[in-house]
């Protein structure tokens, strides 16, 4: 399988774009997954599976579950509440993998928080197996411990998902959270069997912003080839998320822009 | 020994102010030490030294030796003769340790990169146990891995200590680098007789920069006693090096300044 076949364009990368166009797009061009988010699917998942489909695309996944922590038990029964709405969603738009961001900490301790993330994940994990989706762990940048996520090492990612000991449970692997940390090739191989996702843009230098600083690969210092190398060394084959935020593509987006995503993704990934 | 008398203020907590005001504003209010960076020293450390002393001011520790990786050889020998300066610097000021600040790829592979500041340590240990000045090797946050330090975990900053095998060698730990790290309860404790520094500050939310977001203690979701407790608890009594880099107090900082950062330490830290 050529590594064009492998290519999901994950559609916040270009957020002024609607699902339409991005599944006409990348229809167009030949890109065959994308990576769907939930609040651009519309009230109707099933009418927005059923347009992702009549083009011929897959769904590589859909983003996101997760954000456990909260201050009160109400409001973290919300949160269960939503994270089950959220896998039969992805169940709907035959995506594989529910992307779980896990939070912040948002008022309990980084403890405290790290235990309801993996509490979270045990209550919903029978719903996701009933439904045949697989919930992707993925671990943020550190630089979003305070604001996004308490999960933010591949090695913490990995003891979760061994924790839960399921079919329906894995990890996500983005090069632009995990790129940095020096445990990355143990832990990528030690999640064989595991990965259920690999995402991949680039750390520009200097970094222009903490949420929307990310640029296309090849314009930073992200060793990507030798991460993917490593994912599909630890068995991974499945397809492979284009995920970039960067107000400056999302500004100037055109139809080209999928094009020098095919040609970067075939350059550098 | 109170907290307060533990307290030493990192003089790029306020760029703005001279050495000299630095020393004649901690003298004033009690602060018994300072954190001295290179650049603010003058042209005759031995000057400012005495004008340190005369105020009866300790100084905690010199900022800062380190950035070892360059993309040509001729450019990595000058970066180690840069370090020896650094080391008789700190000498001369009475610093008993040198902050070391690995430095980013800087166009070498991150293995390559990390291995040539291992190899930098290696060259001017002699010169640092010569010199009776312990290198603090201090991790950075992982999101200045591109553009300050290939060294981003405790536990990496532990690996090297434990192979420099030297008094001449410890590890810095500053709250605001290492706070979101599953890790570091356990580092902390293996770095046991080989801390030779504490930073504070604060991380508030949102981040309003990378370089210039830090916050004062308290204002942020750093659990800040809670390190400062595994620190002493690892057996460091040394001074506490308040460092906070934020445009907003290089632009208001008065007299009050560090009554604030003395009432915060002793309710925060």
């Amino acid at each position: 399988m050529s590594l064009l076949e492998r290519l999901s364009f994950n559609q916040m990368t270009v957020d002024p774009w609607s699902l339409e166009q991005v599944v006409r797009n990348c229809s167009r061009i030949g890109v065959p997954y994308i990576g769907a988010w939930r609040h651009k699917l519309g009230s109707d998942a099933a009418k927005a599976s059923a347009m992702i489909r009549s083009e011929g695309l897959g769904v590589s996944s859909l983003c996101r579950g997760g954000w456990f922590s909260a201050p009160t038990v109400e409001e973290r029964r919300k949160r269960i509440a939503d994270n089950r709405a959220a896998i039969e969603e992805a169940a709907m738009i035959g995506a594989p993998v529910l992307v779980i961001v896990s939070g912040p900490a948002n008022g309990q301790t980084l403890d405290d928080a790290r235990a309801t993330v993996l509490d979270g994940l045990m209550e919903v994990l029978p719903d996701a197996e009933k439904a045949g989706v697989v919930l992707g762990i993925e671990p943020l940048h550190p630089m979003y411990a305070a604001e996004r996520s308490v999960v933010v090492t591949l090695k913490q990612a990995n003891e979760i998902v061994e924790r839960l000991a399921s079919p329906a449970a894995g990890v996500v692997v983005d090069a632009f959270h995990v790129w940095w940390d020096p445990d990355v090739m143990d832990q990528i191989e030690r999640a064989r069997g595991k990965i259920v996702g690999f995402h991949v843009s680039d750390w520009p230098v200097p970094l222009p912003g903490i949420l929307m600083g990310r640029a296309m690969m090849g314009d930073g210092v992200i060793e990507l080839r030798r991460l993917r190398e490593a994912v599909d060394a630890a068995g991974y084959d499945g397809p492979i998320e284009v995920e970039i935020f960067n107000e400056e593509i999302w500004k100037t987006a055109d139809d080209g822009l999928l094009e020098v995503i095919q040609r970067r993704f075939v350059e550098y990934v």
